[in-house]
């Protein structure tokens, strides 16, 4: 594998945020405090159906931003849960999104893979969205942009998507490396042309449609060491 | 909802294949005899991923028939899961899909439905795949036509996909009914303009994303009574 690193050219990183630089595990928290014992239930199946309808709207022609996707995925797991969900325990829940704790390890594997690098974001949330969870994490000067999808209307993964990477940075997509924890993202990035980097936090099972990433690590540290390994 | 019902002005009948008139759980029982005892998990994982992929590539632009994407999700459901399928029990697994059983209901509710209307099939599956599974529930006569998606190289809830109904059967989109068991497929044909009755067959939960069904119905049968009477 570090000979495929070895000769990679890369001019800038970008990141998808959700589950990559922000633990989601903030929302199973909130999940679970306002349903106790369901958390877990409700938060994984809040966020299938978030993805699903991300994939559904786009498919449709009918794109509504992510903070709509998201609260409408609320109400769908609830309902379909059997929980009763006030108007007041819906906005907190939803506004978990805003306060994502960062992994531990992103903060300085960002400040080591940024040296020489431009760092961006592609992200399916809202400029809104993206701006006050990069902020709360104390992470915004290290960006160069946060892009959202919102500039194309249409969701991960299609390929309008990843174009705004080579668009925005001026270079072509093979000195662009994608990182995303999510392995359809990855699948994606790669049939788009872009080099990925997957990084497989929770062991799963690789996405099989043949656009597999061209590394696979852990954590971001990982990511840091194997692309300083590539460059000696 | 009688009155919504009188209002319709139905020329043609357009049914989903798997789960609306074929039992899928031929499919379980596939999995059950190949896996003892992990059937369930195998056929609803299979299944999920069928149609998640089916999303993805269409989302990518890189469509690939369904018989390639049922088996692309028949891996991973065994990788997942952690069970190794030998090519003769995945072959078998797979070929369950042109030997599936019409629901119980469907043969006699389809003739119902038949009497001075036009009924087809839309379906994600091959030409092949639906040729052969309406072969082998004895339905093929009751059908104008089969249509695919391959015509258009996208999958459901794509527009392009709904729109196959108008253009082959020559009227317009509000004169046509469509009928699914799968809630993001009665959301994709509403969005489109057609009438959708959604044949919720498992006590499902509403898809929420806004594009309700004109009649939900729980069997054909019981769809067939509802638009005698919505006639008189």
């Amino acid at each position: 594998m570090s000979e495929r690193a070895g000769s990679f050219n890369l001019g800038a990183l970008a990141f998808d945020a959700y589950g990559t630089l922000f633990d989601v595990h903030s929302v199973l928290a909130a999940c679970e405090a306002a349903f106790p014992s369901r958390g877990e239930a409700v938060s994984r199946l809040w966020r299938d159906k978030q993805l699903e309808y991300s994939w559904l709207l786009s498919l449709m022609d009918r794109y509504e931003n992510f903070w709509t996707v998201t609260e409408k995925a609320l109400r769908y797991a609830c309902q379909r849960l059997g929980l009763s969900c006030d108007p007041a325990t819906h906005t907190r829940m939803l506004e978990s999104y805003y306060r994502l704790a960062a992994y531990p390890e992103v903060p300085a594997a960002l400040a080591r893979l940024a040296v020489k690098r431009r760092l961006v974001i592609l992200s399916n949330g809202t400029p809104q969205m993206l701006a006050a969870v990069t902020r709360a994490a104390g992470l915004t000067a290290v960006f160069d942009e946060l892009i959202s999808v919102e500039a194309v209307g249409i969701y991960k993964p299609s390929p309008r998507v990843y174009a705004l990477l080579p668009q925005r940075l001026g270079m072509p997509a093979e000195r662009i490396g994608f990182v995303s924890s999510n392995a359809f993202d990855i699948t994606g990035a790669k049939a788009f042309g872009l080099r990925t980097f997957w990084v497989n936090r929770q062991d799963a099972t690789p996405d099989g449609l043949g656009y597999p990433p061209d590394i696979v690590v852990r954590t971001l540290a990982e990511l840091a060491d194997r692309l300083a390994a590539a460059r000696t």
